[in-house]
């Protein structure tokens, strides 16, 4: 298992109880390595870093964990799409900052650029080669979904 | 007409004349503000960058003039979807990395992160408030295509 992998698994449960109060749980037998173009439906957030770590980490919420993840922040909806398009970005820029502050105390600072959000239902997600490409999937219990966090990085020896 | 635009205007036409030695025109008449979710198709290169300008670069390849790209640059195909990737990818690595040293120019410098590809067929590209989202379409001579550049940033004062 990758030392980004063990922070991912650390982080992004604890955003995920402190933000919206759901208990995520990540399958550890899992496989953590990417080699294909990933597969990917729904809200996509991503923050990108450079510097000592250079990537760019993608939080995929399939449709219906975006909403429940607005309503737990915002209160009871409707919403548009642009209102859940903010929280997925929030979401992902606050776990992407999480996961900075961990690796900045491995030695690998780096800075954050700013949340972007892609949505789609048949979509591919693909680095070029030579990267760190990364997988994680979590359980959220509340909704009986999976989001999914992907990582594409290099880091500086 | 925004700064970024008229760098976008001049680095996009030079980095396809250099490499791939195809003209492109752009519609200068068009509004380059973007102000809802962008809705793309086919193989979409993005580059990330921090600093004085942060954002992202995206470039979006219909997917035959994907397919022209890669094989003026790597000769005649076939070409497996990895292979189109990856010059998607570097294109979109070099026109960010020559906006980039435009951009230092005026003062805001910069540092890349990774390049990265989705693909899909019903996507749309959004950011969260307040960032500057810019569009530019260049008409593609050779194959009659359109190539998108799409571009949300913030700029420090």
């Amino acid at each position: 298992m990758h030392q980004i992998t063990s922070q991912i698994r650390t982080v992004v449960p604890d955003v995920f109880r402190t933000m919206i109060r759901a208990e995520l749980t990540c399958d550890v037998e899992l496989e953590d390595q990417v080699s294909e173009p990933w597969p990917a439906i729904g809200v996509i957030g991503s923050v990108s870093f450079t510097g000592k770590m250079s990537g760019v980490l993608y939080l995929i919420f399939p449709e219906p964990l975006a909403l429940f993840t607005t309503e737990s922040i915002l209160g009871k909806g409707p919403y548009q799409e642009n209102d859940i398009n903010d929280v997925v970005g929030e979401m992902t820029n606050i776990v992407t900052g999480n996961l900075k502050s961990k690796m900045c105390d491995l030695g690998f600072n780096c800075q954050l650029s700013i949340p972007t959000v892609v949505r789609g239902n048949d979509i591919t997600i693909d680095t070029t080669i030579g990267n760190l490409a990364l997988i994680n999937s979590f359980k959220v219990l509340e909704t009986n979904e999976n989001l999914s966090v992907l990582i594409f990085a290099t880091l500086e020896k």
